[in-house]
């Protein structure tokens, strides 16, 4: 980060390029009382982790009263869907369905980070879900993603888990920049595969071989490691600034997909569901002027001579990709992306 | 949002335009249910804040012991400047400068949010800013920013502030959208300026009157409001939901604003100063194919027919734009926008 622009006291026009600011004594004496005021915050939020592990139980009795609606196990009454914010405009459409039997796969589908991870021949399995909750962890600090099948053909396990933990402490490659407790491991568990042939995560290949003498050919099948989802609980176990690239890589990606399942899918799942969660990708562009070219008025002008404009508003632009750090409070409704624009 | 695709159990090709999934029974009870596990949850951010009120105090010490480095009035010991995270290749550089004197007009400078905000004839007073502070509330809930400016020849306040006020409950706009403790009103500080002239959030306009039937020519001048970084101390004072359109963007940005001076500016300011805390919005840029053309290799094939593949990573691609909810302890370490690139 070599560019700065310096404020000018003199009221010239400022906008300049600058050397980042010399690394001077007073420098590193703020940077070390930045990372002494780090370290209380992570005490902080180990705290306020502990205050969500408090209300744990209490907010998981919505999200299995969720589980026996989905399942069809429990009918609501009809004050219990008597939803204030529903849309007078939208008619109550009458089902006779059991339950909402296609609920997680929906949410699957609706999800560009979930739905990348599944393949084709992955998507009866998906569509078996009947539940996905998360458990927070108290040692190590940390939660357990459960995944609930229905009896199928594939596995014999009723419930895949995944465990994602907390690094004790900020990131030694990026101190400065901590912001909240993050995972920097993950733990899969064991698919009991039914038998080999229904192993999702392994495909068998033929291979053609020819006999070096002979010329003769032989087709022989090897069983290869293939793209699925159930990859998902098989993850490189290692801590992530332990990793090498590529595995940091990957890691990162997967711990992602954790904190979308811990953050959203789980406490939301309705909103993944209807799509009414999801942000399409090209909304912002709605509203622009894009008739294909550009002209001068399409850009901000960076216009000093501000002695005739006639405008009491604040020139507060905002909205410009700028976002706040993440806290247990900030204003900040993000949105996932949907599926189906690529 | 009216696009949905619907995984397939049969394994087909599921990519399809499908309706939203009809206002069911059941859908209306899930969101009911969902909207009351948004109440416990407001009940816990609010025990979350307490917590972060009860640290307030120690994790002051360490910015009041910034302010008196930046001011000059606190020389670090050696000790105190071995912040171990240092780059050993990066020489320090020995200045007789006392404390530093642009810590804060270069962190308005390098952020594109706060530049953007400054105009010309308030550079001066910005250079002025001695300390920004935080201060959280207990009742009503929200934060207070404290702006500290040295002796000056604007305004004799010695500080300047804007208060921020949580919203006691969700968004009755977006209910299930809800995330965490927002902000939903500001309250501004009466600036008191030394004299008309000094006033930077108003300027004179000279105006050609004509007579109307001697056509003689007056000019007058007339007090105009004019855009100023100082028109921050005196936003609109309504709730957001109560306000206008235009009201509702304009505060939109104040609050986040508002949010960056808490979350990012007053905690981690060394970051911003030096730039280190700071995305450059182009650096995504810097390993993509840039040749100006593009081949199908560019994009990101739907590829189902993975048989003859041969990888065996998990298709975890990560990345893309997708973004977890916020929270407490979500591990997005998201940086603010250099100034600088436009």
């Amino acid at each position: 980060m070599e560019k700065n622009v310096q404020l000018d006291a003199s009221g010239q026009d400022a906008e300049v390029m600058a050397q980042a600011p010399p690394n001077t004594r007073l420098v590193l004496a703020l940077k070390k009382i930045t990372l002494d005021r780090i370290s209380l915050e992570i005490e902080m939020h180990k705290k306020i982790f502990q205050t969500e592990l408090e209300y744990q139980q209490r907010l998981k009795e919505f999200d299995d009263k969720r589980r026996m609606i989905v399942a069809g196990d429990y009918i609501p009454t009809d004050d219990e869907c008597k939803y204030q914010y529903a849309d007078p405009e939208e008619p109550v459409v009458e089902t006779n369905e059991k339950g909402i039997p296609k609920f997680w796969s929906t949410i699957f589908s609706n999800l560009d980070i979930l739905s990348d991870m599944v393949q084709p021949h992955d998507q009866e399995a998906i569509s078996l879900i009947t539940d996905i909750r998360c458990v927070l962890l108290d040692n190590p600090m940390g939660y357990r993603l459960e995944f609930e099948f229905s009896e199928n053909k594939y596995f014999s396990n009723k419930v895949l888990t995944k465990e994602y933990y907390f690094a004790d402490t900020f990131d030694p490659e990026d101190p400065l920049n901590y912001d909240s407790l993050y995972v920097n491991r993950c733990k899969g568990c064991k698919i009991d595969w039914k038998s080999p042939q229904m192993n999702l995560t392994e495909k068998k290949v033929a291979k053609k071989m020819k006999h070096r003498s002979s010329n003769q050919v032989k087709t022989i099948e090897k069983v290869e490691k293939c793209d699925s989802f159930f990859n998902f609980f098989q993850p490189p176990e290692e801590k992530i600034e332990d990793a090498d690239n590529d595995t940091k890589e990957l890691l990162a990606s997967d711990f992602d997909i954790g904190e979308t399942f811990r953050l959203n899918v789980v406490p939301r799942g309705i909103i993944y569901y209807t799509g009414e969660g999801i942000e399409d990708e090209y909304d912002d562009f709605d509203d622009a002027d894009f008739d294909g070219d550009f002209d001068e008025s399409d850009f901000d002008e960076d216009d000093d001579d501000d002695e005739e404009e006639d405008d009491d508003d604040e020139d507060l632009e905002g909205d410009d990709g700028v976002k706040p750090k993440s806290s247990s409070h900030k204003q900040n409704k993000k949105s996932l992306k949907a599926k189906g624009k690529k």
